[in-house]
Order: C-alpha cells, then structure tokens, then sequence
C-alpha cells in the first residue's frame, strides 16, 4: 500500500496499480504501468514499470502530475516486452518449470500470480539481453516445487539433453527453491557425459517485491550458463543476503538451509564451485569440476519411484519400516543421529530398529544409512551400536546428504535390482555426491 | 599404535599399554599407567597417566628407560583417584547417562568402553576439584545417546529437581551427542519453576584420544553449573573445532549439526546464551534468559510416547500418516519443506499430502508443521499451497525446529486431548522455544 496522502491523490485520478500512466516530475515525462509500492520501501514512492522493462521509483511531491494514458484501457494480458537478441551473445535455452521465480503480483489483480510466461522473465530482467541470446524457451510446468515429483525430473533432464545436443552453450532451469536441491541431485545422476551448465535459478522473494531476489539470481545464472567453464549441474542463488555475488553449487552438494532468506541455499560437505558476481566475474573456488567439452548427451531418466526417506529419532517407530515393505517399497534411505545410528541397544526391545532394517534387506531391500546432522559422514566401526547396524547388511552412505541419497537410490534401483551391484553403484561416486576427504572449511560456510 | 621401534623397545620388556610401569629419563623419574598414543599424536611419545590424574607425554629416545613396577600386577578395576572435594565450591550433582563422554579406552582390553563410573570423571578431568565439589554423582544409565528415550527424559527430570530441592547449586547431566538435543528440549519443557542451571555436557570424541573434547566442555559445564545466572536448561559444548571455549546454548534452540566435529553443536534460531571460557569466563550473549532465584522445583514429567516425527519430500507417500493413525499415534509433526510445504497440488492425487492430514486431524490427531529447512520460520499464508494446508488445522509451528516441535508435543499431548487447548499450548512460549523476531545473525552461527 502506497501512504495515504499518494493513495488519496491516486483516488482523485481514478488510477489503479496496473493502469498505464503519464507521470510528470521537474519537468520530466515518464510513461508505465503504476506498480504496487516497493515493499519495505518508501511509502511516498511511486513505482513506474517503464517501457523498457526497468522499474522507476518517482518520490512523490506536491509538483507530481500524473494522468492516465490516452487510449488507455485496463490490461487484458501482461504487457510482453519485445526482446531484442543479440546473435552474437552465447545461445542459453531457459526451462521454467513454476515457482516463486515464476511468480509476481498480478497487475490485474494485486494478489501474486504463480507462473507466468516465460517471455515475461525479460520483462523483469532486461539486463539478461546483454549478457546470453535465448535458443529456446520452454515452460515445462507451472508447479511449485513441492509438486514435482521423478516425472519432471526426467522430463527436465531430457529437455536439457535435447537443447545442448541441439546446439546451447548452457541451460537456466527456472525453479521453485524448497526442492530445488531434490532436482539438482536427479539431473546430476541423469545426465550422462554432461558437458555444458546446467543451472538451477529460483528466487526465495517473488519478483516484483522489492527484496526480490530473481533479477541476481538470473543474471549471474546467465553467466554461469553463457560463458563458465563448467560441465556440472549446480544451483546458483545469493550467497549472501545482499545483492553481491551468488554462488554456483554442485547439485549433489546443496541444501535450501533456512525457510525465507535470499543466501539460503548453502554448499554441504563441499565447497561452492565458483562465486559469480552479476558483473560476469567467475572466480573459482573448487578447482574439483568436470571441464565444458564436444560431444552428445545422453538423459539416462529411468528412476525407481518406490524409494522413502525416513527419519530415525529417540522413540521413533521401525514399524514404519514394515509398512513400507508390505506396502512394496524397493529401497530406503535412512537419516539416522550422529554417524549414523538407529535406535539399536534400546531398553525396549520393540523400538530397536535393528530386526526391521534386516527383515528389510532380507526382502531385498536395500537400505542406505546417511545423517541427519546434514554437515559430516557417516562410519560403520566407531561404536557398538554401529557395528550392530553394520551387520544387517546396510549400505554406508559416506558424506551424502539424505536428500541426495534418496534421489541417487531411486536412480540406482532403476538400473539393477542386485543389492550388491546397488551397492556397488550407491558408493560410487557419480556427480560429486561423495567427497573422499572432508574439507573442513565446509561446516556451516 | 606406538612407532614400531617404541613397540619393539615395550616388546622386549614385555610392557603392554595399561601396566603400571617406571620410566626413567634425563634423571627425571615418572610413575604411572602406559596409555594407547595419542591420536594424531607423535608416535614416539610415550604417554603416561600419573597418579594425580593427569597425562604426560614423554618423547622416547635412547636414554629412556622403563620398567613395570615392583609388585605390579595386570590392572582388574580402573584406579579410581580419591577425590578431594574442597567445601567451600558451589555444590553441583552430576547426573550420568551413558554415551561417549562417559567411554574411555579399557586399560584391560585396548579396546573402547562404554560408561565407566561417575567417579572416574574425575580422574579423567582433575581440574573439576577446583572449580566445583560434588553434592551428588549418580549413574542414571549407561546408554548411547541413540537409545534414550522419554523414560530417560522422565528420570533426568525428576533427579535433577530432587537435586536442585536439595540444596544443588546447579546440575551436569553427562550425555551422548547424537540426541542431546532431544533431551535438553525434553528438560526445558519438564523442569517446572526451573531457577537454576541444568547443563547438559557430552563428547564427540572419547576421552582418552588425544583430541577428547570432554576435558573443556566438563571444566566449561561447571563454570556453568557452578557460577552463572542462567536458570536455564542448556547444552555446554566446544563452540569451535580448537580447545578456545564454548557455548552454552538454550536446550530448545540448539542441534547437532555434524557427525564428527567437536563444534558440532549450533544454536538454532537463537543466539547462544553465553560463550564459557575454561578459565571460569562466561560471556553473556543473549540478555533474554530467566534469572537464578530460589524457590522449590517441579518435575511435570507426563509424556505420551505414541507421536512421531514425519517427513515430507519429492514423491514422499502420505500413507504413512494413515499407518501411523490406524497404529494410534497420538500426535504427528511434518518436516514440510521451506516454509512449511507438503506435497499438495501434486499432478500425482495420491501423492498430495493434505486428505490425510485431514484425516488425521479429523481422527483427533493434531499436526504439527515444521520446516525441514532447519533455519527460519514456518508460514501459513505467503503461497496458495500453504492455504491449502492451514485449511485442514494443522498447527503452525512458528520458529520450532522439528525436534523440539515433537518433544513438545509429546509433553503437552500428556497434559490435555483437547486440539484447541493443544494448539494454545503448542503456540505457547514455554522454555524459548518460540522466538517472536527472528535474529539476522543467528543463521549458520
């Protein structure tokens, strides 16, 4: 809401937010469409949408004059900004798949949209003309991301494969930030002999508030995407909570760690790849990465469905266990506490789920131990309890995260249903998900 | 392992780790019991416990000589060091329970025990006899921190106020790591009229390798127990990986967040309450605490087990709310994700997660939503899918992280079956649970 003063002489006019309007200010002339006000911003603060897509703030002042356009008629659709590429600028293919990213008030409504088009994208940010020109444009879905589920995945995988196989330099995939790290973590195993970015964008505020995080995000995507020397899929969104660089992430090796803020998404057990400032500046800080290089893609999609996740916690349940096997499950991923333990040696006998991990894995089952801690890895050998687990016949998930060893058992189960060569796969090291030696400057950066 | 001529030279006079032995060096005679090397340590360090309690390392070169002593016969009990209580300390009772701050290396058999007696904390850590006497040491149990349970929560409860009724200054409740978290909120919420300190102290490494964190967080427990204001139930641990000093962390805002690191604690949501230097220093760092005071001590220990901490991801299947319902579960919260998502409006029907929170619900079962995110703050408003969710009547379980939000619930569950009331108190401050702001600073602290 604009002050009451504004929102009086808005009245006056009969303008809404959303009308195409003349503003007049020190004798300058600006034409646009009246945004909602900024928020957190100045309440005495008209905004403008000018016509070449930059937002204008005009503080407003007794010498303000302001009309509606002629010709002027309340928007039927969102104003399309006609978007000037450069031939000469890297070619990006964008996938949108829904989200906040994807979302911003409704100049017709007020309230917030979800999903636009993706042409809109230029519209909020102009300055990606400059930097990349657009091969394709696809809006895969417009879901926000707790929605998505394996068959996205697979859909994205398999647009990505088609566009670098076609020709792009790179890919920006537009996504809702809550499960982002899930998608990062299934293209990272789908994508076969990767040899361009793939790059993860989301936005934690949607893109016509103030704080928004969106027009960073796909700046800096741009030049991950357009110009960086990475054959990695990797999420790129603010590394810290201003508007000064992003980080680049390996997508096996990040985790959206707080529910509203812009630096939110932060590198696990590793190190970010690069920082990437919206200037174009890439500075490496992981020299551990596959290289940009010739050749054909290939999007091995096939995934298992039936995999869960489960938490083991002082009183929580095995019998979950159970359910999950009568009910057909083919494989499970446990967060367990500390180095991996399940309750084991418990006073009461029935809490213990040591019988139902192996009742599991003599159903053939494979179940992967990983922790809840998030930062750290895994042992089988250090305490009793430990070694008690061992026994079942579990698989050490080593330093994945939980989420990332669900999304990679899916895809191993997908591939064989042999528990030893599962093992055998869920221990190799496919995209970055398992680092050899844990860098202590990782905990918490 | 000794370097292999340290172990050729113990060989030959048939000297194992754990003989009482003499060694002679530079004229210097030391007498004690030969430990396993330290850790990371100098291989040809020899290191011995001498009988005031304390280790030394002593560098083997050809002028050392050794001896078992005279009349020594292969250890049948640890040595247990008489304890000087010096009367004019403040009074502090220790309550053990098992994990690896009470496991040392067994002197008989090489290999690591579990639980040794309250008494040898003191043999391990001498310097406590300085800061604080004992009013009480009692072994509560001998369990792995994975293993506990409400009936442990019940009994540290009760101990600690029977303690604090009877003239303790403060109390130290030794713990495993990997659920101290769940204990410390289990006693926020139980010690009723709390107005002393109640430290919880454990170990990320036992207490005979070289890199032991039980020395400081034990002489940094006491400081606590002993000397400050905080009437508060806290966790004590290493507040960075080097011996600088601790935190001591409310019990509700507080988390293992690795596996192996000895600064593997972090506040959450919350500044630590004070930074506690061995030297006796305690630094305030948050001013929102509840003072000491006198006054009796109420141990309100009802619990009802049957709840359970779920969840939500990518693809995750919402039957198991219909198992954990059908098997009489009394309580449910979600990990959503984000701010406080579960699948809702997923392409998928049978994946979306809100009938059976409805269900769950409308059988009398109250769900609670978290975020998964771990840092932040859930929200029942900002997108559409949230709507969806808070039209069922969960309860939203503002800045609770996920553990302590099921602690809690068990804990109130046992206090009323009334939803309306369970909400009122789920949304009721108790024990700094609930932040109203949230502070910038607090995230990866």
């Amino acid at each position: 809401m604009y002050s009451e003063r504004v929102q009086h002489f808005l009245d006056k006019k009969r303008i809404n937010v959303g009308d195409e309007v003349r503003l007049i200010k020190d004798k300058k002339t600006y034409e646009g469409i009246l945004m909602p006000r900024i928020e957190l911003g100045d309440k005495d603060c008209l905004v403008l949408k000018l016509r070449n897509g930059y937002n204008i703030g005009i503080k407003f002042e007794r010498n303000v004059k302001i009309e509606k356009l002629k010709g002027h008629k309340k928007l039927e659709k969102f104003p399309a900004r006609r978007f000037e590429q450069k031939p000469n600028l890297p070619k990006v293919s964008l996938l949108a798949t829904g989200g906040t990213i994807a979302s911003r008030i409704d100049y017709l409504t007020g309230g917030v949209k979800m999903a636009f088009k993706p042409e809109e994208f230029f519209f909020t940010v102009p300055e990606l003309a400059d930097i990349i020109t657009f091969k394709k444009i696809r809006l895969l879905s417009s879901l926000a991301s707790e929605d998505l589920w394996y068959k996205n995945w697979q859909q994205m995988a398999e647009e990505a494969a088609k566009e670098l196989n076609r020709g792009a330099r790179g890919i920006i995939i537009t996504h809702g930030t809550d499960t982002m790290h899930f998608s990062s973590a299934a293209l990272s195993f789908m994508m076969k002999n990767l040899n361009k970015p793939i790059v993860f964008a989301g936005a934690q505020r949607s893109s016509d508030r103030g704080s928004s995080d969106t027009v960073m995000n796909l700046i800096c995507s741009a030049h991950v995407a357009g110009y960086s020397d990475f054959a990695e899929v990797g999420i790129c969104m603010h590394a810290e909570s201003s508007d000064t660089f992003c980080f680049f992430t390996r997508g096996t090796k990040v985790r959206k760690c707080h529910t509203s803020r812009r630096d939110a998404f932060r590198p696990i057990n590793d190190l970010p790849l690069a920082k990437v400032w919206p200037d174009g500046k890439i500075e490496i800080m992981n020299e551990n990465y596959k290289k940009v290089s010739e050749g054909r893609i290939k999007a091995d999609i096939k995934f298992e469905p039936k995999v869960a996740l489960l938490k083991a916690y002082p009183g929580s349940d095995p019998k979950l266990i159970d359910h999950l096997v009568k009910d057909g499950i083919k494989g499970i991923v446990i967060e367990g506490t500390g180095l991996g333990h399940v309750p084991t040696s418990t006073p009461e006998p029935e809490r213990s789920w040591v019988p139902h991990v192996k009742n599991a894995i003599d159903s053939n089952v494979p179940v992967v131990i990983t922790s809840q801690c998030i930062w750290g890895r895994v042992h089988p050998y250090v305490y009793r309890n430990l070694r008690i687990l061992d026994s079942t016949g579990v698989i050490w998930g080593e330093d994945m995260i939980p989420e990332v060893a669900y999304v990679k058992l899916g895809w191993v189960i997908a591939h064989t249903k042999n528990l030893k060569k599962i093992k055998e796969m869920m221990l190799t090291n496919y995209a970055g998900e398992i680092s050899k030696r844990s860098d202590p400057r990782t905990f918490l950066y």
